[in-house]
């Protein structure tokens, strides 16, 4: 099939040789030099998907536990959930609000309006005694590597930077995208009409959402990997952000 | 990278040519036709990733709104909701249970224990005046076309069946599995340790999800091609079936 086609197959490569992320690291040349060691290029329209965690490393949004003081809100809930009262602390200023709480599981709105467990704050993959928060802006951090990117390979990219979130009544969990540029975090159907001229009302595709899980498929878990290219996927370039996915309270069924 | 490693790419094929499925269609064999016409070949460990319309259209399960009766739950439901009564009737005999309604939309818990928008009942891509119903038994669904495709190929294979659902606090669907053979829903990390001796507790990625996902990207919405084909993820082979990936009850937060 030719590329470009709708025929065209997605592939996905994992980007190696990215060493553990440091504060301050620029991020941008880290992948490019995965790249390069892996002898990949970018090409046009390639989405680049970096882990959350690589992207709060580089902007020092790791917390040492020992200098976190737990309020009585924290302390109470961490006894409720079996919990470590200091990384509730940081669970709890990173929210807006406790959406549920059970079973040893937060789940909280974070600051960003994302419904998910422990408001993101994660202690696997940083180090003893450390807890990674979610990057404060993940758009903002989307744009800066897609700004190195495409500077340097002079490319049309996109970025999207993802999560790992549980999900209600399904067990396991999958990627998500947290942030992105360059890319509409929708493929809008609406008012397309299919074979049978049925319109298609209420399709719109999560394709960030799909295009983060593809991408963790690749770089799976425990590799140390936080980064994987996307080639061949259909998206609408676009700067709306992360923001235009979150469902507003008014239609929210569940909030 | 050598195919087989932990740094081989995922790739997803559309699989091309294949018509209109009708009541009683041998959907395996039209998958290897399918497969022909692209020259596409399957490999061992390969994923066929099958759309639950497909599914439900050869298994006979698409209903004419004519000869649907509603009852007045359904009539008061769908006057609620602004919908066509005939379809709210099918919703509600699909279901255990109606989680929410609103905004026309109506939530259930299907007989499966899928939690999705109106049942999976629907209306896009059948045909004027005709509703497709879930397979019944999705997962025995993906056992009879796995047989079929192992049988003419001679590999051993995957076959997970997919149906677009919406999810609460983010806007937009992704795909996600209904139906599986040959695969294990969820890949199990627990207990695994990270780089820096930090047990992974609760990880669990959804790869038979983050596979639908990545399919979906490949095929689209409105292209007629209901079959993808994915290859090099890593999982693990079984026959727990998609019963295994629903949260019981008792931990779920959100039932």
């Amino acid at each position: 099939m030719e590329p470009g086609s709708d025929l065209a197959p997605i592939e996905v490569f994992p980007v190696p040789g990215i060493p553990e992320v440091s504060k301050g690291a620029d991020l941008g040349g880290l992948i490019l030099a995965g790249l390069r060691r892996g002898r990949l290029g970018l090409e046009e329209g390639d989405v680049v998907v970096v882990k959350q965690k690589a992207v709060s490393k580089s902007e020092g949004r790791v917390v040492r536990l020992s200098e976190v003081v737990p309020g009585r809100r924290a302390k109470r809930l961490a006894k409720e959930e079996g919990k470590d009262a200091r990384v509730v602390e940081l669970i709890l200023e990173e929210s807006v609000r406790v959406v549920r709480s059970g079973h040893g599981v937060i789940i909280t709105e974070t600051k960003h309006g994302f419904v998910c467990a422990n408001s993101g704050v994660d202690q696997s993959n940083v180090g003893e005694g450390l807890a990674a928060l979610l990057p404060v802006d993940p758009d903002a951090s989307a744009r800066r590597i897609r700004a190195a990117l495409e500077k340097s390979t002079g490319k049309t990219l996109a970025v999207i930077v993802t999560d790992t979130f549980g999900r209600p009544w399904r067990r396991g969990q999958t990627d998500v995208a947290i942030g992105c540029s360059g890319i509409s975090p929708l493929v809008r159907y609406k008012g397309k009409k299919d074979r049978f001229g049925y319109e298609l009302r209420v399709t719109e595709p999560a394709v960030v959402d799909e295009i983060a899980g593809a991408a963790e498929l690749a770089v799976g878990k425990l590799d140390g990997v936080p980064v994987a290219v996307v080639r061949g996927a259909k998206y609408a370039p676009g700067e709306s952000g992360i923001g235009s996915i979150i469902m507003s309270r008014k239609r929210d069924l569940f909030r």
